[in-house]
């Protein structure tokens, strides 16, 4: 039996291979973008919930920059618990859930699919009841994941997304072969970011609650990031877009009260700064990490990753020192990320 | 001058006035529903940030409800900052900002305009650029608001987008005649909720973090009370789906960790109910207010609210124990919620 943590650690380390996996399945992808491209669908419907929801949020971003198309994470209760006759008729729904067994989000596929949506389900269970009831299934291939905290689940639905828009934008193979060098990318971070995290876990002890700050493509990280932080932990880790900061939760700062902010390169960039900017104003301690993490003024800690082959998919590389981090600090305070209390790895709950 | 937080309560008893103010103005609530109602619009796109985010929340539910519309709240980063080139032609845009002075909404619309949305400013300053960049205006004609953490203005956003839903239901009378009724139970429910919030300001005096979770049409009441923690009382409160409090945070709560519930009699409430339950078992205090509050077992403490006329309308009173508890709260720690550190009332930040 692995020791506490173990799993969780091996499926962090573990993600460059599985990304490649997920990569072997490219022609499924393309198929179904093809099948997508050709539909009347105006609207993509995102649903999945905890780490798939976080997944959920970048697609936001990526079937906008690159598909031009208009995603939006979509309320499951609307249609399962409150029965909303919506017109499903223009949309396609793309579910994310690892096991395939989320007993809503299933129901939301079957009810969206009888009312007309193309479906699509993108799980690491190609067998499961959410892949019965979708139109087409694409999976994850990220292998078994015995860690309840997802890591190589999430980073490989964010590649699906990334995958799924690049063929919807007839970009197959510039989408497979930006993906091939993020693999790289990530297998050359991965041990010295293990080595940089620990000094940052020796710091980090004894804080009880924490903001997670990112905009735009990098919310789906800060969600994910402050989502492994609460459930490994015990951490309460917030996230926020950078803007939401500036919009009440600043008062909440203090020096006992940290902000980690994702920053990378893009258009949203000036947003974190400037909302990091107030923070320290506010006298919180600033972690910072992401590609641009070197121009955060005033961090305390950074965590910085190499640039993306494309913008887009910088995503991939951020999450990283999140994960790494939670496994590090769960460790020093003797939980085990394998198994946090009160949660199994397939959430049943409604 | 006023004392610390005597606007924010003033602002929160002055509800059922603001309400019925707004009520005035159901013809012109009316005329943009039909313009609406007319146009080729399929998805409703709901923009703003902080509060007026968090009534968006709601939007989702109520137009999905009463109109049959997808609404959605976009992304601002998306178009504002990455400039993608999404497809507005299918689109209505409903702006929120009480000052109409939020920069990146203001721009937001501007672009969604010129890209052929429809572009209605929701707003309490019918002067403002907001209202200039948009095809149509509505007022909320909720007063000026003089507290940083609004109350009055959130109210009446709701009230807002459920008076336009129920006009583009074609149900405008029936609509105004409920949310009459709902000003009445407001102005009844004040006092009571006053005196019930005082206890539970001192049981969570030295509480610093918290979360709030509700489900559907509450799951805006979740925002904006965790919100109204973290402005007025430097408490990290985190509002949480029911389903996604089991999907990991559950795992950080302990008997210092209390779990406010917005419980109301609706059919996502049995979520609400059981994901208590689990609060419970791991530990956790719970508070519980709504108009189901007496149907969470477990709750240490409980503020009630009465049924609304309709179902849909209960988030305009499930907000108001939050509120006063705020207020209850910030004045024991000797905080000024008219004025929280780090904040200003119109927020220009981006």
């Amino acid at each position: 039996m692995a020791g506490p943590g173990e799993h969780f650690l091996a499926e962090i380390r573990e993600q460059p291979a599985a990304l490649l996996r997920l990569l072997e399945h490219d022609a499924d992808y393309d198929d179904v973008a093809r099948t997508l491209a050709a539909s009347p669908a105006e609207v993509i419907r995102l649903v999945g919930h905890g780490s798939s929801d976080n997944a959920a949020s970048y697609g936001v971003y990526v079937f906008g920059l690159l598909a031009r198309r208009t995603a939006l994470r979509d309320s499951i209760s609307l249609t399962v618990y409150y029965g909303a006759e919506l017109d499903f008729a223009g949309s396609a729904v793309v579910a994310l859930s690892q096991s395939g067994r989320t007993p809503d989000v299933v129901e939301y596929v079957q009810r969206a699919r009888r009312a007309g949506a193309a479906t699509i389900a993108v799980t690491n269970e190609p067998g499961s009841p959410l892949a019965e009831a979708a139109g087409s299934v694409l999976p994850l291939a990220a292998g078994p994941e015995h860690a309840v905290a997802a890591s190589k689940t999430y980073l490989t639905q964010v590649a699906a997304l990334a995958l799924l828009a690049g063929c919807l934008a007839g970009r197959r193979a510039e989408t497979v072969a930006a993906l091939r060098t993020v693999a790289e990318l990530l297998e050359d971070i991965l041990a010295p970011l293990e080595d940089a995290v620990r000094e940052l876990a020796v710091a980090f002890a004894y804080v009880g609650r924490m903001f997670v700050v990112g905009r735009g493509l990098e919310y789906a990280t800060a969600r994910e990031t402050a989502l492994k932080l609460t459930e490994t932990c015990r951490v309460a880790a917030e996230p926020l877009t950078a803007t939401d900061l500036a919009h009440g939760p600043i008062a909440a700062l203090d020096p006992l009260f940290p902000v980690w902010a994702i920053a990378s390169r893009d258009e949203a960039l000036p947003v974190v700064v400037e909302a990091v900017r107030r923070a320290r104003a506010a006298g919180a301690t600033v972690v910072a990490s992401g590609n641009a993490a070197e121009l955060v003024d005033g961090a305390a800690f950074r965590l910085p990753v190499p640039e993306a082959p494309d913008a887009v998919l910088a995503p991939l590389l951020s999450i990283v020192p999140g994960q790494l981090f939670a496994a590090a600090l769960a460790h020093s305070k003797g939980l085990d990320a394998d198994r946090p209390a009160g949660l199994t790895k397939v959430t049943l709950a409604r």
